[in-house]
């Protein structure tokens, strides 16, 4: 079969030898020579998506939980940019994930056919390199540039462009050995003792974790710093991936509003390990941007620094001590006869079993959930790391192929799950252990919320035009019906409860509309 | 009220005084401050997309059908990305648009905060300017500039990037006089010329037609020509929008692909107006891109140019007469058994009331449409111009926003529609008269057509799982209520037939999903 190596066959087995095994596909004509590539290259899973939002999602989903790399295939400049949106989360996420996206023939472009499009200046933004492959010769070299840079610590998304007629060629074998992903860089003495000195000093300190810090080794080895300094926990706003729950402890997550970040850092000394410092989401006139001053924030460890390694270090030269392991006590609110975000946040802590993984978009349930998901059995949460919406469904999906053992519960708000519904359909037919929360409020509610921030009134005919979702109703069980997911509506916290056990039992997913006032 | 007027209200008075009545609307945070003045522009309707290619694809309906500029308003990059695809396609349909894009506070975006991204990169490839406003004293001058390239004919995307902050500030009221669209460039009596000479040659002349040449008196003028010489008229294949049926012409459309574009010009004189010379779609190897060679083509008038005009004076120069109005014989064919495109086709030739619309988007209605849309009654039909898909049912809703006493269809293939059905939603809140036709053969059809091509087998895992959309197929009719749409499932031609007679009677959109085989 040798004799019939083509470049589309060259570059899959240069990607499946650096690590690839999988592949969110939503193919077009000039990606077909890929398509039929992949019949030889077993080892790389094809999953279809019904739009690309939904394959470059799940690539970063599927990188987060697994650390491995995903690979895309999108149909030139206009396919590619469907999926950016996603990819500006994976970037924010550092996912590692190798866009591959077909061109026209190289000898085509220059007549300007109707899907030609300058996909470099779509794709820069959002990679971390963008490698055109120029010849069926030198492909292997330039897979390995994509995935060097995708696989550095602490992860990249970078896009190669495969023309049509370099795909077709024949090429040869791939020569490379298989590439590991780049461990991150340890963390020196200095930045350990500058932050020893820090956490023991007296007053308020507040060790700010992002990235790998979040994970069990760092959060443990934060716990004993915690217990044995009085230091405070918190982690950055939106991490790509954080483990909560069981005998790990209970970590505040930063604010959103500046006002509410000032108050909640007030004067408080801050270490950094793979945060960045806090800034305002957004620039509010008369508030400042960078919200902790520069003579206050110390750096253990940024994003790419082995942030676990360093907190564990840290915390040794504190002679911070192995914490027992507890579980957080558990304080059941009293079920209420209303259905709120709260509730559900209270059935779910509840129900979710050991090792699930939440998709978290939206903040109905995403600061509820987060303020207690300290008192659910072991899971990790994935939040929104870069504010483009659409990411929920598509990153469950990616989470349920990463974890194939894995509950995986997506809490997703009614606004931003449109942008990508059409991930239901990959999760029916992949038949992924998918539970979906709908929290069906009807309205884009951070924008009400920012509204009224600003005294603004909700009334008026263009906001009110511009921020309900009221009429008509998206009724989300027929949504999912359409693309093959089963799906219940229910509006009272014992409905819920019902619901959720049987979303939990299903061997596929399942989607709850919970309706919201 | 002046002394309130900030800089959003002093962009959308600017828009307005230039022409501006509609805004295809997704905002975000940093659109709140624009959100809010709409209140002070009521003669700007916004409409609310749930998602952002919705918008784009609204604006580009509307702006085909109605010639005026559309604006959108969607938010940072990631958003406005969701909306490229179908900006790509308004702008080979050279569709008069202006973006309004937020952006975060000029201070603010040195913080590199979760949503910053780099929009002039992603913007650049569909719009002919990019203006980032610098100063609320000078919107005047930078709305200006986009509406004039906007309205420069033939049209184009242009894109304002508007800082928070700039939109906070005081800004003066705007001086400008309302601009009109600028006037297609004149063809010159020597291209006339050239042209005659060509035309009154013997042997096969094609007048291939484009752009403004697709409407009815460019289409009046060819028909003359045609009648007096015997040249053939064809389309350009994917016209912005055609002026079909009644007593206009019946003209052939240039073929898809290559081999069958050669044999249709043979060795035909080609005259150009409005059109672009032939090429190939996709680069096939050893099949030429340019398929009709240079010595062989004329220019009559570039797409700017007033073909309409040209042709005119080409039939005069001519001395073609006037055609006397004939409707085209209607030749319905025996209705079948089993619902087909073709059944589809006849039945809607039959039932299209006089001034619709028809959204065209997919090869399985769309090549057998149009080639019997001459025997309906009088229409126009949009096609896909640029091959990004997830056009047909957004320009669907903005061409009912367009032509509001107008009956729309869709006809719709189901790959393609499930990129943009968000825009259902759309067509229930804004209760449009859209009639949606999903040929629901659940699969990528033509990736199929590409593959038999190439002799690649259908049922090979990879390429079966990419592009066979039959697991689960979905269920269209739920889609719809899903969003608010009623709708109907068919699968004999009868049923079609009264479920297109319930559809064009319809005061709102019904959706009809058409089992293919």
């Amino acid at each position: 079969m040798s004799g019939n190596r083509n470049g589309a066959r060259a570059l899959l087995e240069a990607a499946r030898s650096m690590g690839a095994d999988i592949c969110f596909a939503n193919p077009g004509t000039t990606e077909l020579t890929l398509v039929h590539a992949l019949e030889h290259v077993p080892a790389i899973r094809p999953v279809l998506g019904l739009f690309e939002g939904v394959c470059t999602g799940a690539a970063d989903g599927y990188a987060r939980v697994s650390g491995r790399v995903a690979l895309t295939l999108l149909h030139l400049g206009p396919g590619f940019a469907n999926g950016i949106a996603n990819l500006h989360n994976a970037r924010r996420a550092h996912s590692p994930i190798v866009n591959i996206i077909g061109d026209h023939a190289t000898w085509h472009l220059r007549f300007d056919a109707p899907l030609t499009s300058d996909i470099e200046s779509l794709a820069d933004p959002v990679s971390g390199a963008v490698v055109r492959l120029a010849s069926a010769d030198t492909i292997d070299a330039d897979v390995a540039t994509a995935f060097d840079v995708a696989t550095a610590a602490p992860g990249a998304v970078t896009t190669i462009i495969a023309p049509t007629d370099i795909m077709d060629a024949p090429a040869p074998a791939s020569t490379r050995p298989a590439a590991a992903r780049r461990p991150a860089a340890p963390v020196s003495d200095r930045a350990i003792a500058a932050a020893a000195a820090v956490i023991r000093d007296a007053g308020q300190r507040i060790l700010l974790l992002g990235g790998d810090a979040l994970d069990e080794r760092g959060l443990r080895a934060a716990q004993r710093i915690a217990a044995a300094t009085g230091a405070r926990l918190v982690m950055e706003p939106y991490p790509a991936i954080v483990s909560l729950g069981g005998d790990l402890p209970r970590i505040e997550r930063q604010a959103y509003f500046p006002d509410d970040v000032l108050r909640q850092f007030g004067d408080a000394q801050v270490v950094l390990a793979g945060a960045r410092p806090p800034i305002s989401y957004f620039g509010y006139e008369g508030q400042p941007s960078e919200l902790v001053d520069a003579a206050r924030l110390t750096v253990l460890g940024a994003a790419g620094d082995d942030n676990a390694a360093a907190l564990e270090a840290l915390a040794d030269r504190l002679g911070a001590a192995a914490v027992a392991a507890t579980r957080a006590d558990s304080e059941p609110a009293a079920p209420g006869e209303r259905l709120t975000g709260d509730a559900i946040v209270e059935e779910l802590i509840a129900q979710l079993p050991e090792d699930a993984v939440i998709s978290l978009e939206g903040s109905t349930l995403g600061g509820p959930y987060l303020r207690q998901a300290h008192r659910a059995a072991r899971h990790r949460v994935m939040t929104n790391t870069g504010g483009a919406i659409g990411q929920g469904l598509p990153c469950a999906v990616g989470a349920a192929l990463a974890a194939p053992g894995s509950r995986i519960v997506a809490l997703q708000s009614d606004g931003s799950g449109h942008y990508t519904l059409q991930a239901l359909w990959t999760m029916a037919r992949e038949r992924l252990p998918v539970t979906v929360i709908i929290a069906a409020n009807h309205r884009y509610g951070i924008l009400q919320t920012e509204l009224a921030r600003a005294d603004v009134p909700l009334d008026d005919a263009a906001v009110a035009r511009l921020t309900r979702l009221d009429n008509p109703r998206a009724d989300w069980t027929a949504l999912a019906a359409g693309y093959g997911v089963p799906a219940l509506r229910v509006d009272t916290p014992a409905a819920f409860a019902a619901a959720l056990r049987r979303g939990l039992a299903e061997n596929g997913p399942l989607l709850i509309q919970a309706e919201l006032p």
